[in-house]
């Protein structure tokens, strides 16, 4: 199995691509949960349905988020109620969330919740979320800490951070199989996701980190920092708030520790030389995925290192 | 204050009609939440919902059900997760669930929340459930016991019904305001609701039948039968699991403890002797509300009669 480690946005991309590479069923996705959240007494897993929707072919690859076609007639009516609408869900995704919250309210693992919904969608490959735990990203802000989704989407992360703290981590169990899939991996893709908020919380799992650093697999991490700046995001603001140098290089250095290959945009390369002095192999690639084919071509790639 | 007592479909003609012939503000209505259940895990009121959507102008009066224009992308969604579907919940609609589950969850209590809802849809009338305590009408089927919902939309009515019971009924309390507003009223009308699963349940609560016993003001009552059948739905078989004969004098015996006034379609003016000697005065109506004017007109003449 290749084992992928993602957040949504950009590790979607690349798993789109990597799926129509490989056999879907080659590939175990293991993603992260941090951003999850409740709203409107309804448990959303944002980045766990971004990577379902995108493998189950219903993603709205233009926006990025949600399902493709989707409607937003109940939304209206939620806020018509005095419900927040700063998150937007559709009708069908909205059908996600009442699904999973019913099924976790009915004692299922938030792993077996996973499992039916991607069988449902078509899911072909194993997508596990990180823990079974409940993970939350924290933002600290001048005016108190929030969350994540509060920070990225309701305030559009206009606010200042000071910090960022995963809240629960310490006492989170990865989920069955996350570390079994690492151990026994034929290649790991650490996704160009936030290393902040996307892998970070992935490697707050207590053994998850030690999984990557012992396993016999070459590690491959794809930078999702390009001449500086974020491909999308705010990964740059993240990384300063975490004390990370906001670079191809500060990315690397966050995971020195666990990563045999680091491939960054050719825009990057004189950061090879300072990479290449933390142990860490560095490559070129075009990592910027703009249409389907940027997508397949990295993934093919990548496969090819592996 | 003009108390009335209903369930969903027929009750809300006549209340649209009410509400159109006094001003909104001296209606309290008394509404029905033995139907309530639990699915897709959120918390459904269907005859409450009923009344707020006709009151806040947005039912579908086709259907007798659901909102006006309303979608049904998030069903076939549930459905496509392995959901219920036989319960047609619209987009809009699943926004009143949602927003109804999150607040229960919060600690309000139905009437609370229904108070809320209704204020939100802009309807002015006092609506209030008969109980804040879940009260389960149940029907006895040579199968085993099923929920009303069941028995009634995913049945279709077509399994053999040996009774009815109300369970959680002897241990539940008026919703505070009912019996205050039947003690106070200046004329109380019961609805030509199903006899047996509308106003049965708010009998069934403890205080309310001795309320309307009690009460001052005149107790009107519109038959749901006309001619030996229901005006719709399977009164008709209920009312015989029950025991009740099947016909206006049926109706107006179960009534006849708190009834002063029973109005029954001309169709059926050959019930009145045998009505007037259970003590209950009579008055031929026509009663079957088809139209925007049937329903005013039976409206206005009832409030003449108070």
């Amino acid at each position: 199995m290749l084992v992928v480690l993602t957040g949504g946005t950009g590790g979607a991309k690349l798993i789109h691509g990597l799926s129509l590479e490989i056999s879907p069923e080659e590939l175990c996705i293991v993603c992260n949960t941090g951003d999850d959240f409740v709203l409107h007494g309804l448990h959303i897993s944002p980045d766990l349905d971004t990577i379902a929707y995108t493998l189950g072919g219903v993603a709205d690859t233009e926006k990025g988020w949600g399902i493709q076609g989707d409607t937003f007639a109940a939304l209206e009516w939620l806020e018509k109620y005095g419900g927040e609408s700063w998150f937007k869900l559709g009708d069908r995704d909205l059908a996600t969330h009442i699904t999973r919250s019913r099924l976790l309210r009915e004692g299922l693992t938030l792993a077996q919740v996973t499992e039916r919904i991607g069988k449902s969608l078509g899911v072909k490959a194993a997508l596990l979320p990180m823990s079974n735990d409940p993970v939350e990203t924290k933002i600290q802000t001048p005016a108190g800490e929030i969350s994540f989704q509060e920070y990225f989407v309701k305030r559009r992360w206009s606010v200042e951070v000071s910090g960022v703290s995963y809240a629960g981590a310490q006492a989170s169990l990865p989920a069955p199989g996350v570390l079994d899939a690492l151990r026994d991996a034929r290649g790991v893709i650490v996704c160009p996701s936030n290393p902040v908020t996307s892998i970070g919380p992935i490697l707050a799992v207590p053994g998850i980190r030690e999984a990557l650093r012992e396993t016999k697999a070459a590690v491959l991490a794809v930078s999702p920092i390009i001449g500086g700046r974020p491909v999308s995001g705010p990964a740059d603001r993240l990384m300063a708030a975490d004390g990370m140098e906001i670079s191809s290089f500060g990315v690397a250095k966050a995971y020195a520790d666990f990563v045999d290959l680091f491939a960054l945009a050719p825009e990057d390369k004189n950061w090879r030389t300072r990479i290449e002095a933390l142990g860490v192999k560095t490559v070129e690639k075009t990592i910027r995925m703009n249409s389907l084919n940027d997508k397949r071509n990295l993934a093919r790639e990548l496969l090819a290192l592996l």
